[in-house]
């Protein structure tokens, strides 16, 4: 070809400065511009939270790539403070206009990238236009917010919405000092993250660090004075704030698209294929606009995630220069540390996996994230969700202030390549004292798992148990701890409850009732896991233990304190199941 | 079967008891009895350095499950103090001895399993059975070494070898007040499991940290003073020493097993198939004394870690009670601290990929363990090791203050999936500012062997640019950074050296030699490898970038720090290549 290649991408966040910068090294030649409707570029979004949490504290900070540097060093044209109108297919060319001066001009391409984001959902009610009520989306976002804090004006805060953003901010805003309350409308927080047991450790912790958190409550609308929001308002009361944070999610950016007619997804995004073409061959599209694909049930999802949108770059700009790239998907994989708690999940909720039509099997494991005989070993719950048929891992999720991160990224390489949970058992994960225990957590908790499937031991997580005490259901709950633990803590059931020492069970076996439903506790589920072989070896056949005892206990009840707050572990903890 | 079925375990460290707990677990009924020489069980071995160390205090800590709770809980015998002296495998039955009282008796099995373990390998030589000359291996050693160190009447140690655990005692002691020097045979340390770039990186850190290393170098014989060792006597040169820890590795205890007319396998391991049975039936074996298989190149290794000794007893106590479970083998994985360093491996090291025959594409990767922006952020240099053919990893190094641990449980997961460089590229790992970048040092590091897989770029190690240094080859050392960059440190080169800012490059191009060998290099790569892809366009062929530029110059020349003290990052490098 003569005429340069001319490759047009609107969007200067993650995706479009990453598939500029990509094109731009797979193509010395190729006319580059990046179309910026703000004047930052290639900016730090998923700091914002910690800016306005001031634990971020100079702005610059927030400039990955300084707006210089593309034309300096990459040869790639930023015209920032610039927006894309419409989208002429047929000839190939953008409408853009300044965004101070309001000029117009036409951009033309041979290769055009969508990256055109998404935005927070607002909610449309009464008293939603009062200002204080912001999101915190863009980099004025942010601005705006600091500007409020450090004002000292702020008070109270309400974050609607208790997700990944929402959250963070609102780690930050009670170190700043302000009174800060989550309300969420589902059951807990982070609903479409993580299951219930998970939750409830991490909200615990969360309400201990001084964030109110009010969930399965609805806001209503809100109340002003003088044009400022004062109060929220719930279907289940009103809450102060001076402050309102709308964090209930986010939509894909599609208008520029859908003008045009490139196809939309029914979740609301555009549409690529695996090359992350369009439904136009010229253009692309990737970030947090575009529909994804689940890895594990190749359906359509929606996951904006920096992460993601960078390698969306990556491969977009590799194929508008010639090259023939594929994505394989998303795992929703996500991370977020509330306070010094770590929270992280892969893959499928236990909901959403049975949501999918699989028959699950699930564990929860209480352990620690390196030698319990080594300093400094800290507590991390892990959960496991696995095809009971296949034995394939489809999810996992962690909490606690132990290392979760390496979890999570081990169950995702995992996951990927379709683990099952004999793979994970048996991985060879790096050991010493320092990083792990000889048997990881991720180890344990495949091999619990395994015991189920195998049909050596059932067990009821605690929802589950805690259903059956409210319920007051006829079972049989066996503490086999010692006396003295069972007088620091226990489980309060309105039926028939037992404590005998695992060392004692085979010699007072004639205390455990037949016929009736057994529940064995200890205080990780180490000692339950052995007493339940004991008595189902002993012709016991309705016996099953509770899924991480005490340890994942989560519900306030008879002095069971937080797992990271409980003193001693068993010894036999690091000895796995 | 009427009778009870009686396992008979030999060794109480880690595979041992864990096979035991395995089989009480899935066998209520069998008679279980553990014989272990020592009076200890179950002990931390991968504490011994930590408490010698003085990391550890309380020699307790270091029994990983208390001997009573064996009977107690899982009604195990423990037959500690007791040896096992012979196998008689036509009649089933084990010779045993009491180690304090030298009472002999016979014990029966009908599934025998052998956790026999390891022991370091001594060396032969004038002054060898001095005072003073010891190693770390039991418990005994660990308080013998203590008391010693603890007794303040030792200045000076020599560490014979440079291995795992050599260097984990060696750092524990600098940091008692100990002069320490660690004497290695080969060319750098841990040299069977690192590679020059990141082994030298570390050695400066150790260097810097108050610990001697020489390399290169071998121990001839000691020198004492009545009975009690002086000086160490090396090929170069006497070293004073009052205690001598010999590390120079260690071989599978088979004895009882060759004696018993056990197949021992070429490496000198008890030889024994994917369900971990001996060449007899009735005979298992696992933890230090077998041969593994790698699960890269299947051929037999020896592995002596205490996870896979874990992995390997639960396996065991599966397969004695009537499973039928496999071991898949191991990837030689590595973690170790070292002062605020993290250093570790999976997989085959350069050299060993080579010697399997491979033709290798590696990469050295300066990053950061998280988000630039967030602080905090420790460095980390990463060396991945590909199959050149197929793109498969073959193994991966890391070396730094960040986070090392999580990247090599990510390599090795993929790993043990076959994972190639795309897919490794396109992981959805957990991605938060606290915990990593948008793109991983990982996602980086596979996408750098992509791009020199697609021959986009080439690139030299820093080795072979040292070489060409040291040999006056002619080629031009181009340096893309900018003049105050190089003010502050530069790669010193005999011949030819260039300095032209990226940004200038293309007005300047008549300054570069076309003919020449060009080497490129910046801070950390990512310019380097912008001015080689513009290079290549206005045609020049023999350009390469220095892999890792300073940040992974592993020599001391003008005034280049190690990459953990180097100061600002190039504001680009989140941006990956």
């Amino acid at each position: 070809m003569t005429a340069k290649h001319k490759i047009v991408v609107i969007g200067g966040t993650a995706c479009g400065p990453k598939a500029a910068a990509r094109s731009r090294r797979c193509d010395q030649q190729a006319d580059i511009t990046i179309i910026e409707q703000t004047e930052y570029v290639s900016s730090a979004t998923c700091g914002f939270p910690y800016y306005v949490g001031g634990r971020i504290t100079q702005r610059k900070s927030l400039d990955v790539v300084a707006p210089a540097y593309f034309k300096k060093n990459m040869n790639i044209n930023l015209l920032s403070n610039t927006r894309a109108m419409e989208i002429d297919r047929q000839k190939q060319k953008v409408r853009i206009c300044g965004v101070q001066n309001g000029q117009e001009s036409w951009i033309e391409y041979d290769k055009l990238i969508l990256a055109t984001g998404s935005s927070p959902i607002g909610l449309s009610c009464e008293g939603s236009k009062l200002k204080g009520i912001c999101s915190l989306w863009t980099m004025f976002d942010a601005l705006k917010l600091r500007e409020l804090v450090d004002g000292r004006k702020i008070k109270s805060a309400v974050f609607v919405g208790a997700g990944l953003i929402g959250l963070e901010v609102a780690e930050g805003l009670v170190a700043q000092g302000l009174q800060v309350t989550v309300v969420e409308a589902l059951d807990w927080i982070l609903p479409k993250l993580i299951d219930f047991e998970i939750a409830a450790y991490a909200e615990r912790h969360l309400k201990k660090s001084g964030l109110q958190i009010i969930a399965g409550t609805s806001v209503v609308c809100f109340e002003g004075e003088d044009g400022w929001v004062k109060k929220v308002i719930t279907d289940k009361g009103k809450i102060d704030a001076d402050l309102v944070v709308m964090a209930i999610g986010t939509r894909p950016n599609v208008q520029l698209a859908a003008d045009a007619g490139l196809a939309i997804g029914s979740l609301g995004g555009i549409n690529v294929n695996l090359f992350l073409r369009t439904s136009d061959p010229n253009i692309y599209a990737g970030g947090d606009c575009v529909e994804n694909v689940s890895r594990i049930t190749q359906k359509k999802m929606l996951a904006p995630m920096g992460s993601t949108a960078n390698k969306h770059g990556r491969i977009i700009g590799t194929n508008v220069t010639g090259g023939s790239e594929t994505f394989p998907g998303v795992l929703g994989t996500a991370v977020v540390k509330l306070f010094d708690y770590n929270v992280g999940r892969v893959g499928l909720t236990q909901e959403q996996a049975k949501a999918e039509g699989y028959d699950v099997e699930t564990c929860l494991i209480p352990g620690l994230d390196h030698a319990a005989y080594y300093p400094g070993a800290r507590k991390v719950l892990l959960k496991l969700i696995v095809d009971k048929k296949t034995g394939k891992v489809l999810g996992g999720q962690g909490v606690g202030m132990g290392d979760i991160a390496k979890r999570i990224d081990v169950l995702a390489t995992a996951i990927s390549f379709q683990s099952t949970v004999e793979d994970l058992a048996n991985l060879d994960l790096a050991y010493a004292p320092p990083y792990n225990s000889a048997i990881d957590p991720v180890h344990n908790a495949a091999n619990v798992i395994r015991n189920k499937q195998s049909g050596m031991a059932k067990g009821f997580v605690p929802a589950e148990v805690q259903k059956k005490i409210t319920a007051g259901e006829d079972f049989v709950l066996l503490d086999v701890r010692s006396p003295q633990e069972k007088e620091n803590c226990y489980i309060e059931a309105s039926k028939q409850t037992l404590l005998i020492p695992l060392p004692e069970l085979c010699t007072r076996l004639a205390e455990v009732p037949r016929g009736t439903e057994i529940i064995i506790y200890c205080q990780t589920s180490n000692r339950a896991y052995q007493a339940l072989r004991i008595l189902k070896e002993k012709g016991y056949e309705n016996v099953r233990f509770l899924d991480g005892s005490i340890a994942a206990w989560p519900y306030e009840t008879a002095g069971i304190k937080p797992y990271a707050e409980q003193s001693g572990l068993p010894i036999a903890l690091d000895n796995g199941i």
